[in-house]
């Protein structure tokens, strides 16, 4: 999203109605209250606006552009530095171990792809992401591209993991980790392969060292990557293991004594 | 197809209107003429009416069954045994020299993955094909399960091959191998990967060995699988190799002098 908050202040010139129209004018004003009222629709139309109209090459040359100059606005570090060190050992003791590493995130497959091998050690057909339609036209030259159309192809998020998963994948997890909502149907679909799985939720429950948000076992509600009561309830009924980010987790970020 | 017509034969009992409903009259009723004329749409409901309404594993047993009994009506031989000997080798050769090997098929994804490793030594995560939508939902013991829906989510063929790859793969080939009108795009894809790529088509012009069809070359013309004058001449124009398999191929199948 900020990604997409950062695109919409760079097109605003070429956009003159941004400055007037909604939701586009609260980023172009930086108006921090009617952003933070965004709705997912809002969000849809930012996405489409930043995402779409250029062909797939393009749009990996303007985030890696973007990935490497930004920087996390409260840590003041570039984002790839702000990857759980934990989830990096696990993934490396798994891969070590035999076992292949995916990411299945309700964030834009492009977009992660873009960074999932250096930052992660993952390779690019291993990013399963949420993603738009291409349209396979010719250049003027004609040469073969595949420009970025204004349709949700897949929504990776909730059911849409699970229905991904079998999509790119074909078979069930044997391990699956999440943090939200939106990582239910994906840990349920694991545990349903029938042999041994394991199944972990990790909890933003440390407000010093990253964030505090639930509102499950109490902490404050969120309007992104919520992680409800009901959802720590499944958790405990079905013997998936929650991570306290606070008492189980040593180091957060590698860059953190 | 021949794995639907075989469904819809097994499917009949309880399915008594299509004994009278074209186009599953004509399977039912063994009309090879109305069966060769089956438009585009025909196939589309027979494929729907066979592949969709159980569950994804549901589903794959089904295919494996069939897969087990089912042989070749002309050459008397399992389907495991009707593939490609120089695709089997090349395929090997890429692989014994650090490249990753995929099909991507106009057919069902779901269908080839049942037999991909143990015909083609390739794993199921490595199947790009046509797809249908999958659901997810909870059986009666309240377990996740994915529902087949009557709904193609992606149709693997022409532009969609080269879409699909980009989907599932997030890069250009370094060498694609078609057959038909349907690969164009795929090659072409490939082709502009700016780098060294190879690009081959093969021409099924053996009537004794295997069929004779085109209408590329001079071959008889065919409703399914065709390679047109223009693809051939596509492939002349843009130094793609147009293989012979009559004259190219010492054997086409292993069981083959």
């Amino acid at each position: 999203m900020l990604f997409a908050f950062d695109r919409v202040a760079e097109l605003a010139p070429q956009h003159p109605k941004w400055k007037t129209t909604m939701p586009f004018k609260a980023i172009v004003t930086g108006d921090k209250e009617a952003m933070s009222k965004f709705t997912t629709k809002d969000i849809e139309v930012i996405a489409m606006a930043t995402h779409t109209g250029m062909t797939a090459d393009a749009f990996q040359t303007i985030v890696k552009d973007w990935w490497a100059k930004a920087k996390h606005p409260r840590f003041d570090k570039p984002y790839s530095q702000m990857v759980y060190q934990p989830m990096i050992e696990v993934m490396k003791y798994l891969r070590d171990n035999g076992y292949r590493t995916y990411i299945v995130t309700g964030g834009g497959q492009d977009f992660v792809r873009t960074y999932s091998q250096q930052v992660y050690g993952i390779p690019v057909e291993q990013i399963v992401g949420s993603a738009l339609d291409t349209q396979y036209t010719y250049n003027k030259d004609g040469q073969g591209i595949l420009m970025r159309d204004p349709k949700l192809l897949l929504n990776n998020n909730g059911a849409g993991k699970a229905e991904d998963i079998y999509l790119f994948i074909g078979k069930h997890p044997k391990a699956a980790f999440g943090n939200t909502e939106g990582d239910r149907e994906m840990l349920e679909y694991t545990q349903a392969s029938g042999g041994a799985s394991l199944e972990m939720l990790v909890l933003h429950d440390d407000a010093t060292r990253e964030y505090a948000y639930g509102p499950a076992n109490g902490l404050p509600d969120t309007k992104v990557g919520t992680f409800s009561p009901a959802l720590y309830d499944e958790a405990k009924a079905k013997g998936w293991t929650v991570i306290s980010m606070k008492n189980d987790w040593k180091r957060i970020f590698d860059w953190q004594k």
